[in-house]
């Protein structure tokens, strides 16, 4: 290992000493140019290649440890790096290095009336730390859009993988310095230590944005105590709203799709809306198909009369994020009140109208303020590779600065670009 | 007053409700057409003349009082509602409404591979707190742009401009009254207990952004203590670079610009960099039209030698955010050495170079990431107004979200909007 082996007692100082070499690579990096980012990413595929039997070998010691301390099965299959992830791993590099480089591109180009030549310039944001949990192949995806975006990364996975992790990183690294990129442009935090997250957080002066990716448990700890800005990647509490328009058969393969083909991510459905007028023609059917799947239904009264099978819904099946064969059904007077259920209850993630009617898919597009709002689809289509955006690095939450699937260039800043031939203030 | 009176022992429940009310207002507001937006405007407008002589005693209520605490001649100024700033404010309320809302807009539409047209709309982004200091027409330059572009807004001006603030926002409120937005879109603090601002950082439910507009303390303290996010608006410690092939003619023009007709603002000249092989030719003309000017030089040995009058500069020098007829000059080995120095004691606010090759001002734009960088133009320009933008609501330095002059676009967020036919994951 290159990096340091962290201790607890002088833990702060390390990383203070830590986020002050990514800050120093950020600066250096934020010159290197695309064919050397790009030359990197494919460096770091080949080099995952040859050290293929160590990661893996790391990656079964990180799972055994965790079986033995009874981990659960879920946690434990999000920590494997089997097959199918590694392919998907090394497929990414590629893809990534496909993709344009935010970094330098003008935007906005224009020329105001004493000739002066305005436009704005994509920079990177400086260093980046993320951190989140379990899934090792994190580490490489976010290493791989940070870096070629220009940022520095600091990256802090959870302590089950921290074997896994540290492996990676030393390929990360290695693979910098192969094609001339400071390694500290990438660090993968060596200790378990929980004591680490508070002093990232604490250090505004080096590190630009964190991006925490869990539980809400790790959301709200970083939320809290970050002195950093923070992008979200909170829940998603997404919903369909049927319309009394809706034409039956696509308002059931798009409950269908959008619960049984998202079931454990963030933009599955989790609670379906449906228009009184609907609740008795369109509703049976479509819980009849989602029933017959294995989903159990969790109703309103009024959904409970329509479809006998389904259980009492409470409130807290309103504010579910199952991310399991669950669904809660609720039918609503019209759109104002399924906007106001969404607003009460909903994560600002991805709301979606099933209907015949353009005025009132106009409507629904222009009220609902949530990240991703769409007419007659699927909810999977709230993602960065589905949107055309090549690649995420997450889904944010909040509004500020990013709001829904982040791509390359929401990990960019933009900077005013002035030519002018001398002109003063008047 | 229609706003309560606060009263230190229930502060906080006061503020919880006070920032509920925003939230409220904030949901209404933001489906509210552009004309009705504009028709406030313009009503408050209409009512700041009708209730001047009010605000104008409550303006020299405030002065006076201030001068009897002694409080400074620039911050006496700041404090008067003067013919011009009353003018200008009026003014800016025109302006306003004449801008485009963008709200609602939809920008980088295109379709899929599968047909889904894919589109980002312009939304609020919901309830902003303004942090201020003494300058009362921010209450009617802020509350304007908040409205214009869908947010409530929360203003808290210096405790010295409370009656003016008080009375402003009276104004404002009633304007809303009168074209039928909801009051408590626009919210004056009406209290000068300092505790309110702690009250407010803390309400990250009820607000989404914080603004601080002031003193080094203010912002500092803002940022430290806010889990909100926020728009740093920061000191201006801005430089021009005479390059070796700048003309001495523009230099002169550009930076006596740059100084002089910029001194109190935070996009003046503060630091002068000037190559070594321009140090014998064009400086010293350029300092001596300074120094006729009044302008005090400190400078480096370097720069004592090309301009004996110099005093000798410090690293406080080079930090100084002067806002006053004093001007830090080093004469430097080339643009590295520039940046070097920039990097190390700039704030990323405003970067001008004079030069005559375009490959270095081509590797100027590029290599400089504070939030203006420009070639051959006063520092003026880093100014939302000259730039085009309309308005600004201020000039951010943090590169989060939005980074230098920020205008209407940049309060708000966009939402994805997805139109199908039906489309599923695949």
């Amino acid at each position: 290992m290159s990096s340091p082996d962290l201790a607890s007692p002088g833990l702060e100082q390390q990383i203070r000493e830590l986020t002050a070499r990514s800050r120093a690579a950020s600066v250096v990096l934020g010159e290197v140019d695309t064919a050397t980012k790009n030359a990197w990413l494919l460096r770091v595929a080949d080099r995952l290649k040859e050290a293929r039997e160590t990661i893996l070998a790391a990656n079964t010691r990180d799972l055994e440890q965790a079986a033995a301390r009874n981990i659960s099965e879920p946690l434990l299959n999000r920590l494997a790096l089997g097959e199918d992830r590694w392919t998907t791993m090394l497929k990414g590099l590629a893809d990534i290095a496909a993709l344009d480089d935010p970094v330098g591109r003008i935007e906005d180009l224009r020329e105001r009336p004493n000739g002066l030549q305005v436009g704005r310039m994509r920079i990177p944001l400086g260093v980046i730390a993320i951190i989140y949990e379990s899934r090792p192949n994190v580490t490489i995806d976010a290493a791989a859009l940070c870096v070629k975006s220009g940022n520095a990364v600091i990256l802090r996975g959870g302590s089950e993988a921290i074997q896994s992790n540290v492996a990676l990183g030393e390929v990360l690294r290695a693979a910098a310095r192969d094609v001339g990129i400071p390694e500290d442009a990438v660090t993968v935090v060596p200790t378990t230590d929980r004591a680490a997250i508070d002093f990232l957080l604490r250090s505004e002066r080096d590190i630009d944005l964190v991006i925490p990716r869990g539980g809400p448990g790790l959301i709200q700890k970083v939320s809290e105590t970050s002195r950093i800005p923070v992008i979200k990647h909170d829940a998603g509490v997404c919903h369909v709203y049927l319309d009394a328009s809706a034409d039956p058969k696509m308002a059931t393969e798009i409950a269908v799709d959008s619960k049984l083909r998202q079931m454990a991510v963030c933009n599955g459905l989790e609670t379906l809306l449906c228009h009184r007028d609907a609740a008795g023609t369109v509703l049976p059917q479509v819980l009849e198909a989602l029933h017959a799947e294995g989903i159990e239904i969790r109703g309103c009264p009024e959904t409970r009369k329509a479809f006998a099978t389904a259980r009492p819904a409470s409130d807290e099946d309103w504010a579910a994020e199952y991310l399991a064969p669950i669904l809660a059904v609720k039918v609503v007077a019209g759109m104002d009140e399924a906007i106001e259920h969404i607003r009460a209850w909903g994560s600002d993630h991805t709301e979606i109208i099933v209907t015949a009617s353009q005025d009132h898919a106009d409507e629904w597009l222009r009220r609902v303020n949530s990240s991703t709002v769409g007419v007659n689809c699927s909810t999977a289509f709230a993602d960065g590779y589905r949107l055309g955006l090549g690649a995420e690095i997450g889904i944010s939450t909040s509004k500020l600065h990013a709001f829904g699937p982040m791509g390359l260039d929401d990990l960019t800043s933009r900077k005013f670009v002035l030519r002018g031939e001398g002109q003063l203030r008047e």
